[in-house]
């Protein structure tokens, strides 16, 4: 057995059932190791943020890693942006970097470069495997290092003599750490909080956004009056059907600012205090007001359900059920297609359990006030703000679950990125329905021009921040890479198209043209 | 003036006249300077890799550094594959990047990452700027940077703050450092290897495939006997007509050993001793024999051409024309498409004074050998192996010459890294002919899994190595991206086409179905 197997069958030991692949020569023994392992379907992106984005899309879909497979530091380069925001979501991935063998590094051959120093941005572990015997013990340690709490990403590094090696066998992947324990010192801060009288919002993040969490934060809302609020960009939040629906902290400061002001305590559940997500010109990074007491109930790598919850039962509120009214699902719009219009339609369509991947930017707004009405769903945000994360987390969200409807609410400036994505849908037949918003425009850099007093841009700004000389056309983009699309400017053609879309199996795209 | 006018008018005056730019929220006041300082064409790219190639590809046709301007640690990502490939031609590219305030910096906002950290590998120099009154200054450094010998990538952070804030005004960008001289020792020990009887091989790479180096090589090889070999991967090569046509170093190790078997001495003018681009099992990383003596010449940091024509006049090669016959031009071909024929076409039909960017991968090693008949004509090559450059180069090719016709040869796989350069390209009505490949495989890696001696590939070794499913449908894809397409399946057919393609301006694209 060579290091490649020992590393793949270390890998299928561990639970790990799926390798995102865009492979080169050095990585030729992974993938005939593919073929010799049993137990990993292998997916391969035309472009490596395909195999990074649909990592984090699978990850957050089943909190397992799957592997991608990439070539040297420009392929590990390319899958960069994503992993930004997989980092972001703590998703757990684990990297396989083929790099040159290790005796031939000294040659500085073309494609030589300094990969260590491209992971360490966005990993939580980095290793160089030191030889074929090292390599099956490395890869259980970087499964490992992905799985423990809160989850992130590893990255390791395989020169190719590693993988055509002898190796002596796989290794058991040790388990993960366990989550921290809850505190019954923040347990109980948080509850004098909450009975202080003095206004109180609980700010949910990251695993505060699973069911459980949720539930749990609507009997503490309904039991002691305080607010919940959720946070910008989420990893993954479970919506709709009887679930509570609580407000989204805004994404502009002044209005973030707005809704924190009333706050004298704001109580983290599985993520940091909030921030603004630029600096303005005389602005601060902060956005709870300066005289609010901030108390960490539960960081990322604790139990975050399991602190909500001994924080029902502090406060008395195990008996307490969600007191807000559920909202109602919204009717299917007519008249011409625009933001409000194609959200609603969004809502009032989605089928029972669909994932939503939503990277509709600045279109997305109006579907998430909607959206509270849909049937339960799940929502995939972009968390790094690394645009280009839509289309292929959608491709990873249907591998991890071919049982669900996948819908990537897509931007169009923002799916450009990562437009191969449609390609590998075709190929691996995912239930995957594209709405891509097309508006022609980076529109939030028009905003953002703004905001930065250019009231009247010149030409070049606006020429940077328009998308519609040529107008982009995602039939012929989506007819080009296999996908069968269609186009649609009112709301009735849009709700009929989308209908028809979801009614069939197989990815779909529809341009949204508003 | 704040802090980003000073930087553009540093640059503008220092003879920069081209940002290739996707900038976001971090870069607005840059992207309104580009509108108050007069003098530089902003380009958008709807992808970081766009903007990253397009620079390399204009920096290879002026030797003069574009500026991208690019958002954020994930923006620069996104470029890094194609900086790589800079690196490797020693391009000379100035990369601004926009960052966080730098008072925002610890908030550890999402899109916060360590951005010096992504830039080392790719750039000869890298900084983040400490205030808007240091900008400018740091601006013409990074410009002095790039273009001192051999040239390379200057990669300058910016955080927002120092491009709202005041500045001092522009600053004069020193004259970048001389070449190396010439070394007298070094001549006489080349003059020497060639006097000596044993088997001699100029090997020309980097300045030293440019025409006066060219010339002065053929005037050595006619005078002593020596042969003259040229690297496997140039960044810029010029071709055709009345130049001399040295024979290229293979890309497989054996070939390349037996094409460097006879070799006594090796001397090199421009670039450093040829290596295996690849480490195999068993093999090890030098070309040359081991009884070769390699003798430096120039080195790419080196006047090359100065030192070629000593080496004229010490060999007493001054008289001396360029012996070997000139290559007649191929005929149109007819039949059916294949990789020969379709090479054979171009080098038939491509107009005088065309740039060639040759990122035909397996398939242009036929183009390679009747392109010495064709006409005058540069070649751009894949330096780095970092695929997805060609589209890129060819746009940034077209903008530095709008007077020349532009071919892009491109592989089908490589293609679609970058394919959205065929919009930018579009929307600036570049003079580019994209020929595309279309093999439907990545046949190279085919190829190198017989190498790892994987004869019988199984299916998931198969699959990542095919992209007949779907089929890529590249002229639905330039249509979608604003350009038009068609598609040949015969010699006839591609000939008429690219013949059409040829006599109209603005870009065009063929999918040659091979």
């Amino acid at each position: 057995m060579n290091g490649a197997e020992a590393l793949l069958r270390t890998a299928v030991a561990a639970g790990v059932d799926l390798c995102l692949a865009n492979p080169g020569t050095t990585e030729m023994q992974l993938v005939a190791a593919l073929d010799t392992v049993p137990g990993l379907r292998s997916v391969l992106g035309l472009f490596e943020g395909v195999c990074t984005g649909a990592a984090d899309g699978y990850a957050r879909m089943t909190r397992r890693p799957a592997l991608t497979l990439l070539h040297l530091g420009p392929g590990f380069a390319n899958g960069i942006a994503n992993l930004h925001n997989a980092r972001r979501a703590r998703s757990p991935i684990v990297n396989l970097v083929g790099d040159h063998a290790s005796w031939h590094l000294a040659a500085d051959a073309p494609l030589t470069s300094d990969i260590e120093s491209l992971a360490r941005p966005v990993s939580v572990w980095v290793r160089t495997s030191a030889s074929a015997k090292d390599l099956a013990r490395d890869g259980a340690e970087a499964i490992r290092a992905a799985l423990s709490p809160p989850g992130g990403v590893a990255t390791l590094i395989v020169p190719q003599d590693c993988a055509w090696d002898p190796a002596e066998g796989p290794v058991r992947v040790a388990p993960p750490d366990a989550p921290e324990p809850i505190s019954d010192a923040a347990i109980e801060q948080a509850a004098a909080a909450l009975r202080s009288g003095e206004n109180t919002a609980l700010f949910l993040g990251g695993e505060a956004l699973g069911e459980r969490s949720l539930r749990a934060a609507a009997r503490i809302v309904a039991a002691t009056g305080c607010r919940a609020l959720i946070e910008t960009l989420v990893a993954r939040l479970e919506r709709g059907g009887d679930l509570p629906a609580f407000e989204r902290l805004p994404y502009f400061p002044e209005q973030a600012r707005e809704a924190l002001a009333p706050c004298r305590h704001v109580l983290l559940a599985g993520t940091r205090e909030p921030v603004a997500f630029f600096g303005y010109r005389g602005d601060s990074s902060r956005l709870c007001p300066d005289s609010a007491r901030i108390h960490t109930l539960a960081d990322p790598g604790h139990d975050v359900a399991g602190a909500l919850e001994a924080l029902v039962e502090r406060v008395g509120a195990a008996a307490q059920r969600n007191a807000a009214p559920r909202p109602a699902r919204p009717v299917r719009p007519t008249g011409p297609l625009d933001p409000a219009r194609l959200g609603q339609a969004l809502a009032a369509l989605q089928p029972e359990n669909a994932i939503v991947v939503d990277e509709a930017a600045t279109t997305g707004l109006a579907y998430a006030a909607f959206a509270a009405g849909a049937p339960r769903h799940t929502v995939l945000g972009l968390t790094g703000g690394a645009i280009g994360q839509g289309l292929p987390s959608a491709l990873g969200a249907a591998l991890a679950c071919p049982d669900r409807k996948v819908i990537a609410f897509q931007a169009d400036g923002s799916g450009m990125y990562t437009v191969q994505s449609l390609w590998s849908m075709a190929r691996e037949s995912v239930d995957v329905v594209t709405v891509v918003c097309s508006n022609r425009a980076y529109r939030i850099l028009q905003a953002e021009l703004a905001r930065a007093g250019i009231a009247e841009p010149g030409r070049n700004a606006r020429s940077l921040t328009d998308l519609s000389h040529p107008e982009l056309d995602w039939v012929s983009l989506a007819r080009g890479l296999g996908v069968p699309g269609t186009r649609a400017d009112t709301a009735d053609g849009f709700c009929d198209a989308f209908a028809r879309a979801l009614a069939e199996p197989g990815p779909a795209l529809i341009e949204a043209v508003l």
